[in-house]
This record gives C-alpha cells, sequence and structure tokens, in this order.
C-alpha cells in the first residue's frame, strides 16, 4: 500500500506491529486518532511511553505494580501462607475478580513451552521455590491454564517441590479443558478455586 | 476490572477509546507491549505523538500530507483537470492501488449525514467549487459508497455545480469482477444492466 504521508505509514507499521492489528485495521486507527482532539493522542502516547519506562515489577510475587510491593502483597489482611501461582497479570486480575481468593501470589511471567523456546530458568520458578523455602508459606495453589503448557509447568513446579512440607493444590478442573483462564466467568473460576483439590489427584 | 497498577490501568483507558476494541483487547495489546523491547513502545508513542501535531493536509486536495501541497496534487503527470471527489483517505488509497486513475483528488473529509449531524459546511465542498471556478477543471469523477449518504453528498455537490462548464460522473456501479450474478443485490443488478457497455469495451 503507498500512503500519502510519512508519518500515516509510522502510524501504520507501529499499530500493525500488534498481535491481531493487519494493516487496514491499523489505517482505521490511525484515521480515528487524526478525528480526535489533540489531548486524546497525546494522552495514548504518554500512556504507552510512561507504560514501559516506568512500570516496576514486585519483587516478592513478581506482578506488575507502582511499588517496589505491590498492594497484595503488602496488605496485611492476605494470607502469606498460600501462595497462588499464574501464568501472568490477567489472571491475577481474574481471580481477583472473583473475590474468592484471600492468599497471595506469585506471577511466572509465562508456561513452560519447548515448542516456543520458553524454559524453566526463563519463568520466576527458582524465586517461588526460595519463597517456599523461607518456610512461613503452607499452600501453593497452581492455578494455570488447562493446556499442555500448563500441566507442563504445573508437573514441573510439583516435582521441584517435593519433599518440602507445603500442600500443593491446583484450581478444580471446573474450566473447559483447553480453555483460557481469563475467559473464564467468575462464577465457575471463583467456585474452582473454593474447590481445589490436592495435585495430582 | 481491578487492575495492579496506575500505568496499566492508563493503557488500558487509552487502547479501550479506540472503536472496535474493547478491555480485554486492550489489556491484552497493553502486555503485549510490556512484552517488547522498550525502542518498540517508544516508536509507537512517537509516531502517535507526531501523527496529531505534525500532520499537514494538502491545500488543495486536503488530503492528509506531509507537506502544504501533497505528492498526488505536486506531480507534473497527474491530470489536473479530472478531479476525483471522495470521502477520505482511504478511499485515495484504495484507488491509488488499482493503477488506474491519472487524476487528482478532492477529500470532502466524510459525507454529508444529518442524522449524524454532518452538514454539508463541515465538509470541504465549498473549495471544491472554487477549484472548479478557477476553470482549469474538465471532469468530476464523483467515487463516493453506494449509501444514502454518498448518494446524498454526489446529489448535493452535482447540484452547486450545474450550470458550470464541467462534466460530472460517477464509478460504474455493477457486478464486481469474480462475482456470481445470482448473489447479486437485485438493485446492483438492475443498475448494471441500465449502464451496459459494448462487449469487449
Amino acid at each position: 500500500m503507498n500512503y500519502p504521508s510519512r508519518l500515516i505509514e509510522e502510524a501504520v507499521n507501529a499499530f500493525s506491529r500488534f498481535p491481531g492489528i493487519g494493516r487496514k485495521s491499523a489505517l482505521r486507527l490511525t484515521l480515528y486518532l487524526l478525528r480526535q482532539p489533540g489531548e486524546e493522542s497525546q494522552q495514548l502516547a504518554k500512556a504507552i511511553s510512561d507504560l514501559r519506562s516506568k512500570v516496576v515489577y514486585c519483587s516478592s510475587c513478581h506482578n506488575i505494580s507502582d511499588e517496589p510491593v505491590c498492594r497484595i502483597c503488602a496488605s496485611k489482611t492476605r494470607d502469606k501462607g498460600t501462595i497462588c501461582v499464574v501464568a501472568d497479570l490477567r489472571d491475577v486480575i481474574a481471580i481477583e475478580n472473583t473475590g474468592q481468593y484471600t492468599g497471595v501470589y506469585h506471577v511466572l511471567g509465562g508456561l513452560i513451552a519447548p515448542m516456543e523456546g520458553v524454559s524453566p530458568d526463563q519463568l520466576k520458578i527458582q524465586s517461588l521455590l526460595d519463597r517456599v523455602a523461607s518456610g512461613e508459606v503452607k499452600e501453593i495453589l497452581l492455578a494455570l491454564s488447562a493446556t499442555m503448557e500448563g500441566d507442563t509447568t504445573g508437573f514441573y513446579i510439583s516435582k521441584k517441590l517435593a519433599g518440602q512440607p507445603v500442600r500443593i493444590s491446583t484450581i478444580a478442573r471446573g474450566i473447559a479443558i483447553g480453555g483460557e483462564l481469563e475467559y473464564a466467568d467468575e462464577l465457575t473460576l471463583g467456585r474452582s478455586i473454593l474447590n481445589r483439590v490436592p495435585f495430582g489427584g
């Protein structure tokens, strides 16, 4: 495609790098921006720029945060003896929305996926083992997608924790096999946390 | 939804203002950005910021441009005697991609749509009349959508140009190349029969 302006072309190129956004959608977004007041573009540009340069990860659970220790880890009302292990931020948001979970989290930053070149040492698994080794933790609740990657990751973690005085559980398979956590409805996801079962059971 | 970080929330808010992007898609885009190298975010932020603050509209055809006069209007090989009237930039790109048009353009910036509060004086219609009045123009080719708004706009322009020594034409309506006759709507098929052209022409 030939764009009449270099600025348009650059914006289209930038937008179309997003997953699921092709060049026609990117042009649509670009033209939408041009029709809006200038402040809206500046707001979006600032949000994007700040996001990458200012975002902080919680030193304990590795969730995205504004502080060195996230709101959940810093809360006095959350049970530090239970750690819910999830792949990423979206899973934390989904579980928090159920209002059923009172423990803390551990965000792995992905799932073990040899086909995509994601090995265990690229995930925050060692720091999870360190948290368990500190002795305060009573239960590890695995809340991973019911996919091959999720199962592999859960199995790997449970192997690494074998022999530790910690209970390993997994959310109940009320969620359809092959389903993504973030798309589960809140009732099902909440119930699956209440009905968690021993891992491997 | 509760976001663990204000920065995430701001980015999601900004992305979800786009048409067709909901809050879940916006969160997906946000997390995608976080996984990419920092330069990519900065590039996107710059493209968005520059787009709105630096973009220029061609003083002749009102197409988006990098210069006060756009590449097409400035070109010595384009026929200034034929003006193709379109609603917006995407139509210019679509027509340029055909490689069949050698004239210049006039970008109205929309179509007359009383229901949405778009009246003729919000579009670049007066400057089209001014271009015709300058005397150089031989033909106005209306390339507007085959919708009520497109027809209204075309009718309005042709009325305004009545009495001027200029030929007014419109792009042919008919069955798409490769289209099946039986699936064509009756209006289009009827029009294509009325406007039949010599075979092999």
